[in-house]
């Protein structure tokens, strides 16, 4: 068998269990000789002494860790980290048969509606297939609205078809039609050349972070985040050696912000790097709280006083289920505070990913952009040229989203309805999710006031905290490997997240469907007792 | 009116007028100060005296010229440059009535075939709208092929929605069917653990080059490129700060690599960077070459001398017209030139925008990595999760594309004439615009062996080139400037693209259907004997 053959044959074994463990042993093998050792430990390495002798005639790669993106070598994203990848495997083991204490694996860990059984909006799906195949818009069985909005898109296709390149920043319709629903969402104007559609939220994010790679006096420019924070800010800063400035949501006030203690984390960052931006998720993932007008404005009010460029991630605004909660966007908030306020650079993301859509998978969001430098801008919108433009079939989702059937349209009626059974639904769903985890013994869990996680709190009894350091693990990472091997459920250990030290927490979605989740919470609760027996 | 809302009003203004001078220009403008004296050159600057004054007493913004990614100051992407720009502003006005010595613009300088009037082809249609709107499996007048299609694809996505999260390479199924798509061009086994799937080949290439981000020894890693180059290269490694070592393309030998020119490219950039990659375009952009398997054997015996980690940028592939002329992929003629070449680092990069299928929008691609060290491969599957998953209509177009009807199939026959109707008349097109500049004195133009450009030489006189430093342009791009003003037709002047000092070329595509192409070349030529005679 030839070197080739054998190497990559037994690569992804190797990989596999590089990646089973937790990242802080990836991130020891610093080495050739960390990786033998790796290796030998393995009971696999021992089935492939052969390989390892090969190997070390091999691989003189020309790309080895140590002439690798250092930056890629630190960045870590949990919600597809070491416990998803064994559930992964866990799916295959059972898929042929292996028995095990469950039947199935939940995958509660990612935010994806449709994984979970959450069926997709009609209306959406019927004008994306009337872009993609052009017979379909002489179809009777497709209503009118559905139709006018296809056409209206295809109208901004260069030679009508979704296969085209499109304006870097987005097809201009559907940049108007996202400035509208602005409006109508805020009560305040938009311009739609503020608006710039992108491949997902997570795309634009990343777009407006970039910008700010800059070291000035040598320093390097620092992010705020809040801690708990979705990871793909965590891991965007790594890539782009930006200083992450962490600040830690109050528990004690379901998640708030509080500026006594953003003034903290920004002074003692002020030591080592130059304070740029803060991102601010509103509704907040995972800790599901839906700040207050009153919050937001000291907020911006902060952000003001210590020139910070804001980010405000709110892709779960339509997700907002707690009586007394409602959304603010920061426009709105920022544009009514009135002058010098009203001046001040801040970045909207919105995604098709999220709220009572759902399509994670098209790929769809766009970004609000206002009072940028105008030379910076033009920098920025270069930038984006030279990524040619976002998928067309998640800018016409998009479309959908921000431009849906009006009253007396054909489609109006089912799609409200849809629109919300799936909210209701969800809005359910928190609750149980919250009040289950708030009756079980060990566990608190603020109340979900919207997005699509709960982020509950658990007391580990110490000998698993020692049993989780005997592994090299981190005691919550340790209670999910366990809660995963024992009842196939697959959630993300707070440490993921961040949370203040001392504290356990993970991240749960609300996703599963409501007979699923019941049954879900039910073994979860019959597991954390046999867990608590096990190590008391 | 409020400093917002005349600055935003405005802003876009002032972004077209610095967008559409020569990026040179705007490399100048370092300061407030030096943005203030184009503003006083520009005419709407003298209309806009208030905004100046207000802007100084507004501006002073967290990010600014001076705290800007430096590195995002300096790239350009000369395919959607300048002329872009101004040639979609002359869109507008002749929209809106303003008389023109021509009706229509020609956008000859983007490789986007449907743009041109190219159709999709009915099967990738079919099997997107069938996975994209469900109810469709159920109508009669889908084929029976097609639907099989659609059904594997939504087996592979979770909740059997495309609008799920994927595992982050990719769809396993499609990933099966790229690997068997490779071995059967090629007739060489292929891994489908080695196949990363991703939104466009652009996002892919950029995936791989941001890995070789590591100084060593204080000097920036290199990437070596061909002059002339698609600008994605030169861009991403401007904007990763990868030292861009360029090679020159032969002219004299229809665009060959010279392996001493790659010798001498190399031994020059090792005094100011260490080498890391060679980049490979094949068919070539712009120039369109086909290598012969002697100048890729070569080209991979050079890369093994100098250890370098070979992309094989093959988007191309199926867009091969010259007599003579025969794709070989990089991957099949490594692996049949056996030891020690087998085990080199390559990879390899396909796409959905072009071939036969000419779908950019949908942005659907993939990454054939051979050969990388499992440690780095393990890191490059990490930081690939954390963008989430390509987008899943890109990855069925991809499917469709891989795993095309076969002899028997229900598509079969109709699929196979819509391909041959495609390439043909690409085929018959590429010998037009090639046969019809080497007619017209003043130009000459390499055959078009592939892909979907002409790269023609252009002889400029002397006072065209002085009026050009005038303007401070470069000569080709003023040439083209004056093209578009007085024939509407768009194309990209060489210097977007590199070429030998002293020498202009242009790009243009070879896409404009038949009938307006033969007009197009026909402009081209009238308009050239009048800028000879005005600048001679």
């Amino acid at each position: 068998m030839s070197q080739h053959k054998l190497l990559s044959g037994c690569e992804n074994l190797i990989v596999g269990t590089i990646m089973r463990r937790n990242f802080t042993s990836v991130r020891q093998i610093k080495s050739v000789g960390d990786f033998h050792d790796f290796l030998l430990f393995s009971r696999r390495a021992k089935q492939n002494a052969n390989l390892n002798r090969k190997m070390s005639s091999v691989v003189q790669p020309c790309l080895s860790m140590d002439t690798l993106n250092p930056n890629i070598k630190v960045l870590e994203y949990a919600v597809r980290g070491p416990l998803v990848i064994r559930a992964g495997e866990i799916e295959k083991e059972l898929e042929k048969g292996v028995k095990k204490p469950f039947t199935e694996v939940i995958k509660a860990n990612i935010g994806d509606c449709h994984a979970m059984g959450q069926v997709p909006m009609t209306f959406i799906r019927q004008v994306l297939a009337l872009v993609t195949y052009s017979p379909l818009l002489e179809d009777p069985r497709f209503p009118d609205d559905a139709k006018e909005r296809a056409r209206a898109i295809l109208k901004g296709c260069r030679g009508s078809s979704v296969g085209s390149y499109t304006d870097s920043p987005g097809i201009e319709i559907i940049r108007r039609h996202v400035a509208e629903y602005i409006e109508r969402r805020d009560g305040i104007p938009a311009d739609w050349q503020n608006i710039i559609i992108s491949a997902g939220a997570s795309d634009a994010i990343k777009n407006v972070l970039k910008l700010l790679i800059c070291n000035v006096d040598s320093k390097e420019p620092g992010c705020m985040i809040p801690i708990p924070q979705y990871p793909l800010y965590s891991a965007s800063l790594a890539e782009f050696g930006i200083h992450q400035i962490g600040y830690y949501l109050d528990e004690s006030r379901n998640w708030g912000l509080d500026i006594a203690e953003l003034q903290r984390a920004i002074t003692e960052a002020r030591k080592v790097c130059n304070p740029r931006a803060l991102v601010i998720i509103n509704p907040g993932n995972p800790t599901g709280q839906v700040l207050s007008r009153e919050n937001i404005e000291e907020i911006i009010k902060f952000a003001y006083r210590e020139k910070l460029f804001l980010l405000a991630d709110e892709v779960y605004q339509d997700n907002v289920y707690a009586p007394g909660s409602k959304f603010y966007s920061f426009k709105k908030v920022l544009t009514e505070l009135g002058e010098p306020y009203v001046n001040m650079e801040l970045a909207s993301f919105m995604s098709c990913s999220k709220g009572y859509m759902g399509e994670c998978g098209l790929r769809g969001g766009y970004a609000e952009v206002i009072n940028m430098c105008p030379q910076v801008k033009a920098m920025y919108l270069k930038a984006i040229s030279a990524m040619l433009c976002p998928t067309v079939l998640g800018q016409a989702c998009l479309d959908t989203i921000v431009h849906p059937p009006q009253k007396g349209e054909p489609s109006y009626e089912s799609f409200m309805k849809e629109k919300s059974d799936v909210l209701n639904s969800l809005k359910l769903r928190a609750k149980m999710v919250a009040d289950t985890f708030n009756s079980m013994e060990g566990f608190s869990c603020n109340t979900v006031q919207g997005a699509m996680y709960a982020f509950p709190r658990v007391t580990l009894p110490k000998k698993a905290i020692e049993a989780a350091q005997k592994e090299g693990k981190q005691p919550d990472a340790f209670y999910a490997f366990e809660l995963l091997e024992n009842t196939g459920i697959c959630i993300v250990p707070g440490s993921g997240f961040g949370q203040q030290p001392g504290t356990y927490h993970f991240r749960t979605t609300i996703l599963p469907q409501p007979d699923k989740l019941k049954s879900m919470l039910e073994k979860f609760a019959e597991f954390h007792s046999q867990f608590i027996k096990k190590y008391s």
